[in-house]
């Protein structure tokens, strides 16, 4: 059984349904009825009006955000492990025009008003000096630890102090909303976010995430930046469909709770072997080489995260008896 | 009845087919074996070997074989109508990191060696000038034109001896073969393309298209831009879904004569009317305001592409019985 | 002799002393005494508030303005014969990250408001065309001929009601200012020019251009650009030197006005085989290839400009009687 | 006295006379004699074939340097406190269109092969992960240290182990060369170096730096990169004047010899105070605010560090009998 990554997961059933749904005739790009809907459907989840923006990837979704906050002359403070600086190639870069990454190191993948602290304060206040423009955070994080509404407002109240935008990388927002169970505003502008990636597919859905601008003017040159890019999709009423079959009946809260549920049976099986904090759907372990190639030999696929650490990432569509094996091979290691 | 665009047109039925087979666990990105079967495909489609990247948009595409023929300092020749001139928010712009487009001027949107050569030829031979490095065509153009392979040919022989690289937007490229019934072969590398965006959005797929490299080692570094440009979907597998099931049975193929047939339907139809040889799935036609008028009051949507113009495009999806009310229209105008 | 470019001459022996003048310890960058002083001098030129910084080209300059005027998805009018476009290797599309020049074509390279409006009305308002934020015009320009106030005007009146930035490349604004005798005020912000490129090298200065900010705003973030180009010299009192020495006692106006006086005379002798009015210090003539050999057997050295073209460029350092010869001997042809 | 930047210092007598040399009338750009001879001189100084550009400052050279050797989806490995990271508003980010600095910790800003190796070993060898293209090194480093033949080759010979290319940042290259005695070929390219950036500005030049190649081939594209970003000088000849002044009779190591003498002077003074070895013309003081303000009050000029240090440099034109008072007064706190 796979838990390499929550990206092998199947394709909800639901969002399969809907792209049968609106396969008719329509408008071109993001002119039809469902990517219109998008501003009023997350404006009612969020309890503020925002504009919402399908995208593909994650990756994209980040970019715009970050190049929405960012010049090319600026720089954006991160986490040292987190997914912008690790694992994407350097989009940032790409979409800002070559703004830096400013990492802040510390244990798992979560920051601190004292981490960005650390990083920005001892930036020299000169031309000479790349300025940071935004703080990124991502939640839950790389590490399957959440950050609390209080813990991003920390973050929040930091960045309006100093004049940064923040955004929101949420490629597992809906797990830490489900860790949580709190008003996804409490997490977001009401805590000071102004763009949150909002994912979908690591949740059930195949090609469909939300870009949401809690300041809707930072959105009007976004479109000309998912356009230049090459992510606005000539038939994007197929996107638009993915994301409201996530949020109709809250199929994104469901399946949500569902992987961090196998999660946490994984966790509590794994005892102190434990790295990080299981909140979310992801679980780290340390384990030996035997003892990684012992739960391989049960038919158990994972991600060798470092030296004697293993990384488990639960899914939307395992159920807690599909996961039980595995948790019972953990206890008895 | 829609005749604004083909990407108004719904999904192929073997499309979504294809999306609820693949619906299982796998791996993530483009490592699944539907994605790692497009090169061999394409190789046997094209009788060479190629590789072959899926992408969600033709902008994407485009912008990608640019930035593989060209630096950041050169310049793409391409016409003045070209999709990538007019339609793309400069994405070629960005994906090169600033590349010029060097435009021809000319009836239609079909370049000639004539037309390269007068835009190159006045190019001064120093670091002043931004120096020629790629000519991009579109076949079928923007105008429902098609090349022939040995148009292209002349164009690939000029491309050679000027040691410019050239690029085919074939977002209808399915279009241009059916049309022509020749081998994509003749029609590409054999005269000397050497990437090719290969369309099926338009054709029928929902959100992928093929970029296909005839020199492949221009891939390898497309693999970073793509990844860096936020176009590696996690779930590659069912984008690489959709270009399968186009290609099983010559769907691509298949679908692009129906196109082509409603088209010629039309143009038969319009008799001197027609600004442009109607070739593929385009119909452009001389009509007053009145006369567009008087169609539109009979339910056929289309766009005004210019003062006492209108643009009409065929899809797979329209049968010629579908169609025989416009053309009975048309001709009765 | 050399009427090949007004950059082959030499530097005024004025701007040599004030470089020995400035030669003592001092502070770096622009913190110097002489760069903090181009604010106020320039404001008091231009009978308004300006930013002023030095920079080390026109290439800088310009690219610099534009950059401020125009975000990476935008486009910028300009001539096609501008230099901006032909001359500079794509130096825009570097600073703005991938903007497009989109050029009128007409006489000379003269833009009208009419050019103008020719080229931006049939840009469509989506986000699939890159929309227009800026109009560059050059003056004197790359033809040698100069903008009245109120051309500048009409222009100027134009972007105003486009919502466009409108930037003036003036690598020969002292020529042209020179020709008209006219308040640098009223050639400028009067007329609505956001940002001049106001040129000093080729009118006797070495290695200093300043970029005039009639928007003051619009220079804070160039500070980052201009360093993060590289174009913050280390020992930048030595340019500031150099633009000061230039505006001490209209020396700018005295080179300009000697330049122009060797063209008028070329000009006159030229007759009707003049290509533009001579209103600056460039001499666009119709001779044959024997007759432009002829010239260069009596030591004239010039510009093949196209066939049957040439240029003839004057510059600051030559007189009258220095120029004479060559008008006899184009009166003799 | 000040001895808050070398950036401060007057041009050496010898630079100022060579601008008056070349004050004729000559041809524009680099294709002036002066600009010519610099491949030759270079190529006898290094004792192999290189190829020799003058740009004004030496972010640009950086810059340039580090888009020969990277692609824009790559990255760079360098010091956290190398001037690259710091100080250079994110030029290299602009010059190469978003590539990473990839930052080792360690004292001072000296690179060791293990620290490159704790850099990119840690990098996945996917798509996903910038992966490094090269190393910048800057000898004498940001704290005045000066990496031996030896310690470059070691760099050296990792960087061709793993296909990395090899830059210096020689800002203050001829302190380096001054200290050791050594030949300039055995720092830089016998030991793997590709290319130089080889600093004049700090050493007695106004606003001329060189950027050597060593793999000559490299040097092509840079040639367009220049003019790009507006730093190909239109009076070219005065920047190549000054660099061949410097030349001239070995004065770049006469200059270097004089700064590092003083250094050392202040060096010896300060005794168990030095944070680092005073290998060139930088020294760096551990003293309190008090002490100092104390120095201050004496009429030194300095820069503080850090909490509780200072960075005093010596320039080419201060003797040691101008040094000696701050050396008396360092020893006496």
């Amino acid at each position: 059984m796979r838990f390499f990554s929550d990206n092998a997961a199947p394709v909800s059933p639901a969002v399969l349904a809907a792209l049968a749904q609106v396969n008719v005739v329509d408008t071109a790009y993001d002119a039809d009825a469902h990517s219109q809907a998008l501003d009023a459907r997350f404006s009612a989840l969020f309890e503020t009006d925002v504009r919402a923006l399908w995208v593909s990837t994650g990756t994209a979704a980040n970019s715009l955000a970050l190049a929405a906050l960012c010049p090319p002359h600026g720089g954006i403070v991160c986490h040292r492990n987190a997914h912008i600086q690790v694992d994407e190639c350097g989009a940032p870069g790409f979409f800002t025009h070559g703004a830096s990454l400013m990492t802040a190191a510390g244990p798992g993948a979560k920051l601190t008003p004292e981490m960005v602290r650390g990083v920005i304060d001892r930036i020299g206040k000169s031309v000479h000096n790349v300025q940071p423009h935004a703080v990124s955070i991502t939640n839950a994080t790389e590490y399957g630890e959440v950050y609390t509404p209080g813990e991003v407002a920390a973050l929040g109240a930091l960045c309006r102090e100093r004049g940064l935008g923040l955004h929101m990388d949420g490629a597992r927002f809906a797990n830490a909303i489900a860790h949580l169970g709190c008003a996804p505003a409490d997490m977001t502008w009401r805590a000071g976010v102004d763009v949150l990636s909002f994912g979908f597919v690591k949740n059930g859905a195949m090609s469909a995430e939300a870009l949401i601008f809690f300041r809707p003017e930072l959105a009007e040159e976004t479109l000309y930046r998912r356009k230049r890019a090459g992510h606005l999709l000539s038939k994007g009423r197929y996107l638009a469909a993915q994301i409201l079959a996530m949020l109709d009946g809250d199929l994104w809260l469901e399946n949500a709770r569902a992987a961090n549920a196998g999660a946490r049976l994984l966790g509590d099986a794994a005892g102190d072997r434990l790295l990080y904090p299981v909140e979310a759907n992801e679980v780290f372990l340390r384990v030996t080489a035997a003892e990684a190639a012992s739960l391989r030999a049960l038919g158990f696929d994972f991600y060798d995260w470092a030296e004697g650490e293993a990384r488990l990432v639960t899914s939307w569509n395992q159920s807690v008896d599909d996961i039980r094996p595995l948790a019972d091979a953990i206890a008895r290691l």
